[in-house]
């Protein structure tokens, strides 16, 4: 079922995590909060600020306790959320007060062992004592687990993923108890069609279930595959502000979706996010000053927004 | 009615014109030709190859009589086309060969007096002169007569254009004897919904006439447009290689939808487009030889394409 002309649309910062854990800069912790408050006052109500993985791997995320308690201290109502890989990850997510656990696996089974060192049954083993972990936790206490499948869409190490094991897997996790599942174009392999077909079997399979894509423009597809979404009913979408992203572990794999491309896409089109574009633009300018060494990526940024757009979102706020 | 999965979709090449009049560099006759010939060979068998205008104001397209004659002489089965906005170069063109002649006028009033001095009803009024033209040249020689309307998804000038507008112009040319009738988002203003209910809009008017799309990739919406174009049954598309173009009249107006993108997508997909895709991306290693000083743009041209694609491709062919 399309979603419907004007939805309201749930867009997600993940930069923070998947943006600074691709990058050599290592950003400090009162650089990633400030950028953190100032996209939660443009209007991004959902920020995944890091990452519980070991500061080894990778030391950009080794401060994500110290961003998360700040964050949620500071941004009152923020949904801030963290990606972790196991159960040691979220009990730390649980103890800083996380609100939701992004637990990651792959559908691809070489890049699930490349990411986390692990067989995907040991993973869907893993995201079943999360969920148990979360669920002993007292209610007020207790964050939401969302699972999410990278590679959902093709792998840069195997190349297709069959489609039906993805499905399969999805399924699995809502079973395990995921309260949200992602699909993940981890390397830009996805294609309009795919995401049509892969979301529209899965929304069959786990009916009202939230879920979210995770969209990669590496190869220039990010936000045709987010009108794909949208036709088969999707509302949650992550993107990172200026592109900033890729995977450490995925070669060639630059780039989130551009935030700000996103955004104009969604409210050209009808849908409201509740992102003021102007204020994201100058979050943006902030950003790359904080990242002066990295391009920033996105079209928006480049060009401005169109002389019609304030008029065309005046009309429609006129409207309701 | 929504494209059909596994469709034929013609992808034609605008980048001898909408590239080549947007950059200082005046490109060599031979080497328009040799661009020509090799990306006709990719599999592109619809190149527009320049258009007649004043020398005066487009150096740059002065020899599109030549590269016109040439490229029909080399090319057997190229649709060789030329932009043309009156009837001097509907003249001349016919003259030189072309297999169809791309009238061009603007919906917004302004945009139509900056490019092409005339008020719009006088565009109309030369397109039927033009149309009349045609229709007295013996039917061995008579053009396709196509007729554009730039700006149909707003104006960097006026803003937004109505859609009745842009409607309305639409069906009056195709009263006037249109064979063809273009949407030209010339300033990268449309967006998927946008791109949706005109192209529907159109075509419950219009029947059968062939419609095209032109689209601009300005703010990122390229080819979500595409994909909305393609949901309400559009087949054909104008793109550049490596994204070279713009408009010289509208401010800002960088970029046609990149070429080599468009058909990745739409491979992708599942459609066919009759171009070889690895010898579309080494035409763009060549055109960068010819342009050095210029930055084609382009996901797949940097990215590479992905691992699974010749799969895709071979298993799609192995199922006809």
């Amino acid at each position: 079922m399309p979603t419907n002309p004007d939805s309201h649309i749930i867009v997600r910062e993940v930069g923070l995590r998947d943006g600074l854990q691709s990058i050599a800069t290592i950003l400090p912790t009162a650089s990633k909060l400030a950028w953190c408050e100032r996209e939660f006052a443009a209007g991004v109500s959902e920020i995944e600020v890091g990452s519980f993985v070991p500061p080894k791997l990778l030391p950009q995320m080794a401060d994500t306790a110290d961003v998360l308690v700040a964050a949620l201290a500071r941004c009152p109502g923020l949904t801030a959320t963290v990606l972790v890989p196991n159960l040691k990850g979220a009990e730390r997510g649980a103890a800083a007060g996380a609100k939701k656990l992004n637990f990651v696996m792959s559908a691809s089974a070489s890049h699930n062992w490349a990411n986390v060192r692990r067989t995907v049954d040991d993973s869907l083993a893993e995201f079943e004592r999360v969920v148990a972990f979360s669920h002993g936790l007292p209610t007020h206490e207790r964050p939401v687990v969302s699972g999410g499948l990278a590679t959902s869409f093709g792998c840069s190490i195997e190349g297709n993923i069959d489609e039906a094991r993805v499905l399969a897997l999805a399924v699995r996790l809502a079973e395990l108890g995921a309260e949200e599942v992602v699909l993940a174009d981890t390397v830009g392999y996805g294609n309009p069609a795919a995401v049509r077909r892969l979301f529209e079997a899965v929304r069959r399979e786990l009916g009202k279930l939230p879920l979210a894509a995770h969209f990669h423009d590496t190869r220039g597809l990010g936000l045709p595959n987010v009108v794909a979404a949208l036709d088969v009913g999707i509302i949650r979408f992550d993107a990172s502000l200026g592109g900033l992203g890729g995977c450490p572990y995925a070669p060639g794999a630059s780039g989130n979706i551009v935030m700000e491309d996103l955004v104009f896409l969604l409210e050209s089109m009808g849908h409201t996010t509740s992102v003021d574009l102007a204020a994201l633009l100058e979050v943006r300018r902030y950003v790359q000053q904080l990242l002066p060494g990295e391009a920033l990526r996105g079209s928006i940024g480049q060009a401005g927004l169109p002389k019609n757009f304030r008029s065309l979102v005046a009309a429609r706020q006129g409207g309701r």
